[in-house]
């Protein structure tokens, strides 16, 4: 049994914890980090569980499967603050996931990376394919907090209209991405999936063993995600953070884990084509899939979830999307740029630590 | 006789209809419609005759009339609607035009060029040139709305001065844009000219047939305009749109038609170098040409024409440069960066139309 | 003696008559011009000075030297007017060094060298590192500002935290960034290098000259400084200028001038990789080192610099960064280019000399 699986038991020790924790009523900040602990495992395993049945079921089907999966983690637990009314943080955490992914995620990968390799180079087709879906989305969705921001007089219920039609665009953009990349422009992604099939071992994987994880695992981060939830008001506020800081910066670490593990460990053994993909490929879905998911149940649950961030969401999501284009765009890494991407995730972390309240996590 | 000219003659028809709507008061619906219509072949010709005359008058002088006579479409309406007094309508159809022809015109040109051919190439070299003369020409465009917006009690004559200062600057690059294509750096440019000769046949054309021809087109484009400014007021208002949404989508379609069929035609054979110069070039001339000169002739009529737009409308250019230069710089395109850019146009386009009234169309 | 020598022994003369100018009181406009002229020669022996004892002290110790010298006059001028409580002066200045360094520095280098060369290239590797520090820089620097226009109620305490900081994570990257350049991958570096000893004699340089040419350079432009700040606020107000336009085109003519004059010189004998090296590291180092200096000292002096600008410097130093990022990211460069970015500083000149007065020169 390797290390990794080890310290994955021992998460798994969190679940009951955080359980009684809640019954027990030992505390809200307990539950918060007990349950947040316990969702790092079962994240994990949803990884592998989608990955592992997308082998057996051919490319097609495996690719919608980890399309919807991927980001599963996130989606469940900001379904869950949707529907207790903690809009506020659901809308700081699809900013907040997109900026992680961007910037710590792909910094600590270029980081450690870079330390181990001198330069470490990926496919910069990809990369600028990515990119340019990446922009759109990153321009559609800031796009209601734009108009909020510079135009007078705009009523809220044109914001959820304006919301919801760009919820509508991005989730046709995603399938004609999947599309994309799938079938009609399928080998343009050869190298990363050839990079995958190494890892794989040459057994089939049971199909029957590995739905069963995915369903528990996908069962207990509900679970989980909602201890979590309930704690988080008190014990945010205990710890002396806004709604904001959590929703950007300690809600994605949390939802963004399993990625942050898997980007860093193939940027250690030089495949950078991977790495990239899973960091720049989770901000995409965030932007093209969760967010108009979240948008649209939102509007189902009957809670006001449109796309009006703070304006300063908007001013870090724009910088960070440009300086991770300015670095992942010539194909190559190395120590320091994953530094630079470090930097401006600390130095936006400070000023999001600095902002002025507003609203509270509703 | 191709389809083509077919379609042209019928449309042509609505120069007389459009004329009898006017005078017989068949609304000013009817008579906007009839007018777009109609100007829509005489654009076309205007644009045909041009580069006939253009061959035979040798490169220099072609240039020079292509340079001058490319946007006349947009400059004959627009000067004609600045003297009506229609001020906002004349500013946001440049913005309008610049979006469109970078989203609309290149991403429509894209995306059908790209189900035909799975990967389309085009000069990167070029493309760069522009894209940086592009972006000194949108700053340069946008920093009076910049320097309003985010500066506290600038006088209506500052922003006059400034934007005539900025209006100078831009004509004076023109030239020398002018100057570095056609002469210091011809040779660059070589490629997109070798390819239009393909097109014309090796006879020498009639100038004296083509001169009547530029020469009928534009004093009919002109009554026709008239028609189409005075129209414009009632006919957007009674479908219920505001200047800002007829300024920037609709006007600039009825402009632009000409320069679209162009790059969609030619995307379609797999010149997608022409293509992609026809529609950053046309976006160009309008950022280089069209607004400085409408600057003047704002201040020469006695309009209050000055480069003060809305702020939102800052953000839709920014945005659209931003997204096309991603796209573009890597002389590359297939159908899903052309969906890319027709999901931007249609994100903007969405909240153009939620955008709240501000001001008249005057 | 060459005729830059000659030049310099000439603009020497200003030194005494810039110190009579002051004790016998003939007036502060004619201070400010004499004094401004005396720190010209004074730059350039600092410089020199510099480069000459980094070739005895090996590459270690010399790029530190470079690093920590290499804006040494900014530098000065900045601490001198930030002690006579000069901030609002002193904050424009960091933001006009960057502008003028990006912009017309390397607008002219490009400019004049390509009117001698078709075209020229430069090591796109260079420009990308570089480009990525210099974007992380800018964003960093300017986040206080954009987190204070986007947010409504942030104390005058938290900008300075925020600022504090942000200075303390950018002398950081500054020393990595260094470490980077002149250890782990100098390799990448070493064509500019190889550049710069072509220019120098074969002969070892006298240390013990060039340390007292740099003492004595070091003190007078100190001395000539306090003669300059003295000056500034009446003879500036005299011109009908206003501390913003002083700041941001004014001051930094006189304190980039050596790296003007070194930029444009190389640029001409087609070492364009030195030119660039010159003109984005000057940027880079006005970001990385001496703004985090100046708000570190500013706390340490009493006085209250942060990193809070005006709204419009803020688009006028993004602006800049894109349209130098758009130009050299392809590594060529040709006179047109260098027009762009001549045509981009006109046009900001112009915006700062309208924009409205905000506050006074403190």
């Amino acid at each position: 049994m390797s290390g990794k699986n080890i310290v994955f038991l021992i998460l798994l020790l969190f679940i009951p914890v955080s359980i009684a924790a809640h019954y027990l009523e030992w505390g809200d900040l307990t539950v918060f980090i007990t349950a947040g602990l316990a969702i790092l495992p079962l994240a994990a395993w949803m990884g592998t569980a989608t990955e592992e049945i997308a082998v057996v079921v051919g490319p097609t089907l495996g690719g919608l499967l980890n399309a919807t999966f991927g980001n599963a983690t996130e989606l469940i637990i900001a379904l869950v603050a949707l529907n207790a009314g903690l809009v506020n943080v659901v809308k700081a955490s699809i900013t907040g996931s997109i900026i992680g992914n961007l910037l710590l995620v792909m910094g600590l990968a270029m980081l450690l990376g870079g330390l181990r390799h001198k330069e470490q180079t990926f496919q910069p087709i990809v990369a600028r394919v990515n990119a340019s879906a990446m922009n759109l989305a990153v321009i559609a969705i800031l796009l209601p907090t734009a108009m909020n921001y510079t135009a007078q007089g705009i009523g809220e219920s044109t914001l959820q209209y304006l919301s919801l039609a760009v919820a509508i665009i991005l989730i046709l953009v995603y399938a004609l991405t999947l599309l994309f990349s799938m079938k009609t422009h399928a080998y343009l992604y050869d190298v990363g999936i050839a990079e995958t099939e190494e890892n794989e071992s040459h057994e089939k994987p049971n199909v029957m063993f590995w739905s069963i994880v995915l369903l528990v695992s996908t069962l207990l981060v509900a679970v989980e995600s909602e201890l979590l939830v309930d704690a988080l008001e008190v014990a945010t506020s205990q710890l002396g953070l806004t709604a904001l800081f959590t929703g950007v910066i300690l809600v994605p670490i949390i939802g963004n884990a399993a990625e942050h593990a898997t980007a860093v460990t193939v940027a250690m053994k030089d495949k950078m084509d991977l790495s990239v993909s899973v960091a720049v490929g989770s901000s995409l879905q965030i932007a093209l899939f969760v967010a108009p998911v979240l948008v649209i149940a939102g509007w189902i649950l009957g809670q006001p979830m449109d796309l009006d961030f703070q304006p300063f969401e908007l001013v870090a999501v724009v910088v960070s999307v440009l300086i991770a284009n300015s670095i992942s765009s010539d194909g190559k890494s190395n120590w320091l740029e994953g530094t630079l991407l470090l930097a401006a995730y600390a130095v936006l972390g400070c000023a999001f630590y600095f902002h002025p309240v507003v609203g509270g996590m509703g």
